[in-house]
């Protein structure tokens, strides 16, 4: 049981990194900078869950992640030659994986230590979308968060779907592979069909 | 007596969420994106005071405030049909009442966690201004705090009235409201004459 | 021994501070708002590297820092009096004394708390950089690790060198000293010649 969500949370780590090596590849960035801009995007938002819960951060207690994004951002380097090349979406869609898996897993988090269930869902928000938010502001871009396709709404779905699952009595596994797939069919969904809801506002000139 | 400070607190996040909300409305984002900045501008200050203390984060021991923010950021969507034709100025000055209170009460919570005055005052100007500032970052705006008008000084003010009151022998009430009032005058007043101290270097075209 | 140490942690602060103060010169920023852009940049990376640890945060403890900082700014202020007129150069030799001694004694301060290497060799980075990434980030400037001269190399070789000359057997002050050399040197090496590892990829137009 234990075992699947430590694999999952590998998982969100290593499409996190990579999404981050993706972008560095954007920049003239030396392979350090990869790894640090990796690194930044991957553990960014389960540092800023920990640090708020008061609990040990995940990466401190088990230094595996650092060895796992270390070769993520080593991997991409050497094998995607022209990150240019690569087109968009596919960062897109890395970010996506990891807006899911740390949504939900950044829920369950906080409510194993004792959050209450609107604090969680707010733990899970800040885990998906903290270190992608850190990415874009490094890069000097505007966050996807900021962006029109449905973002906050996929996090949110994750962490609320996780809650509900939870209280229908499925067992902790089923419930949180059920939500992941709920947020990631949804951001996956405004991605490809560049859904989005209603903006608050119209933006016209004037900026 | 701390039912004067908890409303205050309310107040002042209710001011930075209308803020963010505001700021939301100046981009094409939609209402969870919105709800997001608001979240951010508000409890971003505070937050990081509480973890640089050592403290429970506030909102993690009373969800409340999330709720307050919540509700703040659907009702400006609601009933500012038109964030653009709200002027400027009016987000300057929520976010003046923001800057003086939390600047005053950050001073206060860290006074009382045992803090030495130059930490408390330290800690309420990164009250005051944290949250703010992630706002405008991840809007990709100059910061408030990196422009002319005086607004770092209105959050040391602050800090800084409250102490002296304190000394003074004020009660915790009157040197609050006091301070607040101090630090929201100066602050109001720099934004309607414009008033700024004199600059450090005059730009010039080389950027 | 200790006080060896604290001089460097000091001196640290002193060069980012002066680091900080100087970018503000390059902005309309008043007296305040200067010793804030200082002190963001003196002790962000070591708040950041205290708080993961969740230990005290060292100016907390110690408020000296805070005064050393407000001092080093209004001494910047006071003395240079057309900070446009300072080649940039001089900003980016302070900042890589930072980057420096800030790579090191964070990596010493972590492994002094049990922290495995690996997590004190990413703590010393953090500690070097994050304060000038926070600088850069609030004056809206590309952060300089995302360009290309051999910046996270240094911090990450700084780290490494302490951890290998303890290794070693050298005293902890004569291991503090080396790496730092080594780590500045690197640095100063590449911005003098604006040395630069390969990029991940060249920058196109398209951006």
């Amino acid at each position: 049981m234990f075992e699947l969500l430590y694999w999952l949370d590998l998982f969100g780590v290593i499409v996190f990194a990579l999404s981050g090596a993706l972008m560095a590849g954007r920049y003239q960035l030396d392979p350090f900078g990869v790894v640090v801009l990796a690194a930044v995007t991957a553990i960014g938002g389960g540092t800023i869950r920990d640090v708020i819960l008061g609990t040990q951060v995940f990466w401190v207690a088990n230094p595996i992640y650092l060895y796992v994004i270390l070769a993520t951002a080593l991997l991409t380097i050497i094998f995607i030659r022209r990150p240019k090349r690569i087109p968009k979406r596919f960062l897109l869609i890395a970010d996506a994986f990891g807006l899911a898996l740390f949504a939900v897993l950044g829920t369950q988090k906080a409510l194993g230590l004792g959050a209450t269930t609107s604090v969680a869902i707010v733990m899970g928000t800040i885990t998906g979308v903290a270190g992608g938010m850190i990415r874009d502001v490094l890069c000097n871009v505007i966050p996807m968060i900021l962006r029109q396709e449905i973002y906050a709404l996929a996090a949110m779905l994750g962490g609320c779907l996780f809650v509900i699952f939870n209280w229908l009595g499925l067992s902790e596994n089923v419930a949180t592979i059920y939500a992941i797939i709920g947020a990631l069919a949804l951001r996956l969904a405004a991605i490809y069909w560049q859904v989005s809801l209603p903006a608050f506002q119209i933006v016209d000139k004037e900026k």
